[in-house]
C-alpha cells in the first residue's frame, strides 16, 4: 500500500471505478478526496438529483448495481411502476432505494444545509472512509448546445439518448461558482501528492469541474503532478458518448485527442496498451506518458491501475 | 341502486369505509362527492402527505391496504428501510407505491396546480367514478392543544401515537379558507339529495371541515337533509382517538354525546344498535333518529349501511 494523498476528479461510472481503484490502493483512504462532477445536477420531480455524487458514493460504498451499470443493488422499482400509473415522468429511472437519497437530500437541502455536508454525511453513513465532495455547492448546470437549439444535460443524455449532434457545451452557473470547501482545503498548504483526472468523460464529467474559477489555476500552480487518464481506448469510448462527442467537435477520436484537450493542465497522461503507438504525439504535447492496461474489468484491475498511477505520480515530482 | 345525489364529509379509515358503501350503493356513482378532511395533511421529507384524502382515495380505488389498516396493497419497504440507514425521519411510514403519489402530487402543487385539480386527476387514473376532493385547496393545519403546549396533528396522532391529553384543536389557515370548487358547486342550485358524515373523528376529522367559512352555513341552509353516523359504538370508537379524546374534554363518551357536538346542524343521526337506548335522548336533542348495525366489517355491511341511511334521508325530506 503507498502513503499518499490524492485528489481525483470523477464523473460517473468510468471515473468512479478508478476513484474506487485509488481507494482500495492508498494506505490511508482518509487521504483521498474524490470530487464529483455536479454539472449533470438536475431537479426531477421536485427532488435534487445528483448522477455522479451518488454514482461515486454507491461504487465506493460497495453498492453499485453492477449489472445496470447504474443506481444501486439490491433495488426494487414499486414507486416508479405506481408513478407510471399515475401519469408521472418515468424517462429517468429511479428505484426505491436510490430514492431515499434523492428525497433525503432534497429535504437537507431545503433546511440550508450544503451538498458538500449532505454528500460528506450520506458517505459516512455508508461507512465510506474517503471523503467525496461536490465540485461546488453552488449550482452550475450543463447545457448541451446542438443544432436545434440547447438541451438541459439530462435531457439529451438520458431523454433522448445522446441522439442530438453536440456543437459545444456551457456550464450555467459556473462562473458565479467557489470549489466545494473540501476541495478548496485539498489544494491548500502543501497540498496532495498527486491529481487524478479519472477517465471520464472530458466535456461533460471534467470540464465542469475545471470551469469553476479557480480550479485550474490552482492545479497550474500545485507542485504535485496532475495525471489524466484516457476514457478513449482504441479510438472508442469505454462507456457514454466520448467518442461521438468528440467526432461532431470535429476532433480526432483517439487518446492523442484527449490528451491534446487536456495539454498546458495536466503533466502525466495514462494511456491504454492498445494505443501504445500515440505515446510519441502525446510526449510531443508536452507531457510524460504511462502506457499499461486501463479497462478495469475487475476490482483487482482497478487497483493495479491506481497503483500505476500512484507510481507514475512519483516519477514526476 | 337508488338514484340519488350525495355529498360525504369524511375523514380516514372509518369515513373512507361508508364513503365506500355509498359509492357502491348509489346508481350513478358520479352523484357522489367525497369531501375528505386535509387538517391532518402535513409536509414531510418535503413531500406533502394528504391522509384522509389518500385513504378515500385508495378505499374507493379499491387498492387499500385492509391488513394495515392504512396505506396500500401490495406495499413494499425499500425506501424506508434505506432511508433509516441514511438517517433520515421515519416515524412516519410511506410504502414504495403510496411514495409515488406523495412525490407527483408535490411536483404538481410546485408546478401550481391545485390540490383539488391533483386529487380529482388522481382519483381518475385510479378509476375512481366518484369526484372525491379535499374540503379546501387553501391549506389548513389541525393543531392539538395540550397541557404542555401545542402539537401539529401528525405529532400528536403518529409519533406520539395519542399519548399527549387532548385540551382542544385549532385550524390554522381555515378562516382564510374558502370551499373548494367540486364542494361549492356540490352545495349551489339545487343542492344533493343528502349530505353524509361519514362515522369519523367529530373534533379532528369533521369539525376542519365545518371551520372552512361558509360550509356550515350552506348545510343549514340546504333543502337536504344533513345525517350523521355515529363513530362511537357502545362507549367506545370502532377506531382512532375519538373516545380518548371525548373523555379529555369532558363529554359524555356515548353515541349521544357525539349527537350532541352536531346539533344544530343535523336533522337525522345513526347509531348503533347496540345504543338503542340512548335514541330518546338524542331525538330530545330536535334530530330523527335511525337505528342500525353500523360496525361495517364487510362490503356488503357497508353497501347496506349506505342504503340504510339513503332510505332514512328520504323519510327526512
Amino acid at each position: 500500500m503507498t502513503n499518499v494523498s490524492c485528489v481525483a476528479l470523477s464523473g460517473g461510472v468510468g471515473g468512479a471505478k478508478l476513484a474506487l481503484g485509488l481507494y482500495k490502493a492508498i494506505a490511508d483512504p482518509t487521504e483521498l478526496l474524490v470530487v464529483a462532477n455536479t454539472g449533470d445536477d438536475f431537479e426531477h420531480l421536485g427532488l435534487r438529483i445528483c448522477p455522479d455524487i451518488d454514482t461515486v458514493t454507491y461504487t465506493l460504498g460497495g453498492i453499485s448495481n453492477l449489472e445496470l451499470g447504474w443506481g444501486r443493488q439490491d433495488e426494487s422499482w414499486a414507486f416508479m411502476e405506481t408513478l407510471s400509473l399515475l401519469g408521472g415522468e418515468t424517462w429517468f429511472n429511479l428505484g426505491d432505494r436510490d430514492l431515499a437519497l434523492h428525497v433525503e437530500r432534497t429535504r437537507r437541502l431545503q433546511t440550508g444545509e450544503t451538498l458538500s455536508d449532505v454528500t460528506a454525511d450520506m458517505a459516512n453513513r455508508l461507512g465510506i472512509k474517503a471523503a467525496i465532495a461536490p465540485m461546488a455547492d453552488r449550482d452550475v448546470r450543463t447545457i448541451v448546445e446542438t443544432p436545434e437549439g440547447p438541451l438541459a444535460f439530462q435531457h439529451y443524455f438520458v431523454r433522448d439518448r445522446c441522439k442530438p449532434t453536440v456543437t459545444g457545451f456551457r456550464f450555467n452557473g459556473a462562473a458565479e461558482a467557489t470549489p466545494s470547501s473540501a476541495l478548496d482545503l485539498a489544494l491548500s498548504g502543501v497540498g496532495p501528492d498527486l491529481v487524478v483526472i479519472c477517465p471520464s468523460n472530458p466535456f461533460i464529467s471534467v470540464d465542469p469541474i475545471l470551469a469553476v474559477p479557480g480550479i485550474r489555476d490552482r492545479l497550474l500552480r500545485l507542485g504535485a503532478p496532475v495525471i489524466a487518464v484516457s476514457p478513449i481506448v482504441g479510438g472508442k469510448a469505454i462507456k457514454g458518448p466520448t467518442a461521438k462527442m468528440m467526432d461532431e467537435l470535429g476532433m480526432d477520436v483517439t487518446a492523442a485527442g484527449v490528451a491534446r484537450h487536456y495539454a498546458g493542465l495536466i503533466d502525466g497522461f495514462v494511456l491504454d496498451t492498445v494505443d501504445k503507438d500515440a505515446a510519441a504525439e502525446v510526449e510531443d504535447l508536452g507531457m510524460n506518458v504511462l502506457v499499461t492496461n486501463t479497462l478495469m474489468k475487475s476490482l483487482d484491475d482497478r487497483v493495479m491501475l491506481a497503483r500505476e498511477i500512484i507510481a507514475f505520480s512519483e516519477q514526476l515530482k
